[in-house]
């Protein structure tokens, strides 16, 4: 059993602004890729923005256990459709992974639900992510806290549902926190918030951040068959019910009619 | 201090259909209207499709704590615009109940973030809403389950997000169950899904049902202005870090640069 | 309705420290329960573990709406049999907050059923407890952080299971984060655990700390009336089922008797 | 990797009660442990409540990677030292599987902090156990719901903390619903209580409800080494901070001393 992981990197600082392409000359979605194919377990391919459809096709998507995204500056460039069509095979199973400034994707927002808004300072300050439960699998093998001696500060408060389970939270050197790592389900599928990766500091080629990154893909991995039929809403004929009953009262839908939606 | 609640109704089946028409002569959000002002301490006011904008102005929306939303046949026809304008006023702070069908309102699709299908069947069936936490400020007052002669049956998987809390869980007479009452926070809003409410039964008469909209209404009231920065995100300068610290390393900003959404 | 909050005090190092003493010459307790008093929907009195029965009799539990409770170093001399009376009323409905160091206290271990363990430091460090949801009764009228100049650091992992909700996540000086503000429901009661508070710091002098015991006692007061019955597990005999059903197959009890605890 | 799990029976009615015995001739528990070896990567022992500290010594404790616990009439024997054995080794990260009237075992009850009270009648009535997320890792390969002939009835309100995710929920016969499958994270272990297996029914035997056993065991299984030191409260040293602070104000503590507990 492989898990078959796409990363869509929006692809565009690397191709605009120096500092950026001389930290991931290939891009950051190589960068991520190549760390997570540091596990045998994992194979790793990558989508960017500017592919037609942003290379996420239903046949990809398909072919796709754990989506990782990251994105930032071209947020509002990515393609309704496509964000419907990731949103429904998360809901089918396929697991996601929102990086960074992805907090503001569509995708994140869409299936949220809430805001995601947050304060932010970028001074290349010191960043401590806190281990909240050791034996997450999603800390896996890590230290008691990951230092990152640049990154951007996010500061609370994050616009988002409660989680399911929080897994770290971050001190900044400017005085702020905030909940790093956020666990939900939607659907069967699962989905990680995991905050560190401003493109201007090479936070990817950290050792403990790639482990994250690969223990995310493990933790969001569902095993089994796409639930396809999560969207229907199928009328159960009074002739099938389990137990027997009689129809009474009155009634809008004719038999066999669609209900509305 | 008194609760101002605003119960939207779609308003359709009630012209349309005489059975409809004759158990809600004023329209089904009339009747909750009038369930609500039997606590003096909630005035309550009705909003309807028709209406430019469903009445759900700005100004309409500014001055509703709770808003309550039955509609069925005609989801598709509310506005996007509105339905933004709702979403951000709950995540603002004005409450929202979610009745029946409406499940598939865009507003709840769009709040949770997941399908919100279901399998239902229309046979007049005998539905038991069970209490789980006696003492959950929505099931004061009740005994220990809700007795509905004559429901729709709605059964899961309900394809919604982990409850906050499970409030009520219901029996069906032909073999299904499925969670009536579920808690959910988004932003700082509070909202709530209670599931009867078929417009062909008399369901809003009953006096159970009648006390938990009561109920609902006064637990989802949030007295707290309104959070209206909630979808900000304010950029921190450096110079006023709550801890002295000096920018280092690059940027992609510029001092007063707003962030990219 | 007037809330009735009664106050636990250890009060032993306000007895033994000089330093604790000319801080609260009074005990803690009592300056806690002033701070209550400032809301005048709150009336506040004060038992310590000096008293028959620690001050928690029958009579006095069964007068409490919400109890709050500190403790540090004597959480041993705590009576087996106060602590299940305590905790039959929260599971009754009682509301109950534990402050700092009662994280080890037997009730919050005993309702939480975790070790409740942390790191901890007492050097004076700063901390800096940074609201997560504005809106949330606890948080009302606070600023966006309360700061506090000097405060025993606790740092997480805090083995406690994942909150309803977390309410302040503290930032400390020295480096480390702490989920500070975490509520949790327990049959109809609800409970807040409270961070700040070392008895060497003035902190229950803080405005702001004030404000949040004021909140937090009206939060999770429950209005209803005591669910006695919580811990009893009725038979439902055949013949009164809600729907008629006829016995079937071997069993092990006979009509009337009492199930296996 | 092959997952080791411990099944604990009771055994008191298989010796007593001639139609259990009839049912489960090698007990309970042998039942159960075989239904878990159908899975290649489950080996499976078992232990009796008769047994010197009912066979969960440390070293077999150290060994076992999931427990699973099935106990009735003599919850009451249950060692103590033993209950905090097993309850110190889920802390560490051993999964817990609760069975049926292991709701009211002292482990169930001392994990979760609350009553664990529910209704009952013993009619052999029909329960539905309705699946409500397919693709939760319990459900794998499970039909729409688990249709049982002859179960004994538990009713809600089911006196539990909010579940991490309700996996399962019961209609039954007489009119009653309960939450039949409930995951909770203590420390660094799962646990999972599943209602089903009435002694006198020969509920162990149905494929669907052996599946649930297996599911749950690879489900609870965390392959983490022991987070032995979850129940320490370290002291750290401000010499040792990760910034740099100096001490300042008053002090409880003389460097090095332990805390309070």
């Amino acid at each position: 059993m492989v898990i078959r992981a796409t990363v869509f990197g929006e692809n565009v600082h690397e191709n605009k602004n120096p500092i950026v392409r001389s930290i991931y000359p290939d891009g950051m979605h190589e960068t991520i890729a190549a760390a997570l194919r540091e596990d045998a377990g994992i194979v790793s391919s990558t989508v960017t923005l500017q592919e037609p459809e942003h290379g996420l096709t239903a046949e990809k998507l398909a072919e796709t256990d754990v989506l990782l995204w990251w994105g930032h500056v071209a947020h509002g460039e990515v393609s309704d459709a496509v964000v419907e069509r990731v949103v429904e095979r998360v809901w089918q199973g396929m697991g996601l992974i929102i990086l960074h400034s992805g907090h503001f994707s569509k995708i994140f927002k869409r299936l949220t639900g809430t805001p995601c808004a947050l304060k932010w300072r970028e001074a290349g300050e010191r960043e401590r992510l806190w281990v909240i439960n050791r034996n997450h699998p999603i800390a896996a093998g890590l230290p008691e806290c990951i230092e990152l001696e640049n990154e951007e500060m996010y500061g609370e408060p994050f616009s988002v549902p409660e989680p399911m389970e929080t897994v770290f939270v971050s001190w900044f050197q400017g005085g702020e926190v905030f909940r790093s790592g956020l666990t939900y389900q939607r659907g069967s599928g699962r989905m990680f918030y995991f905050r560190p990766g401003h493109e201007t500091y090479p936070t990817y080629y950290d050792e403990n951040v790639r482990k994250v990154l690969r223990n995310a893909v493990k933790w969001a991995y569902n095993p089994g068959p796409a639930w396809t039929a999560i969207t229907d809403a199928p009328n159960v004929p009074v002739e099938t019910a389990l137990e027997p009953i009689e129809e009474r009262g009155p009634r809008l839908h004719q038999a066999g009619e669609a209900g509305y939606r």
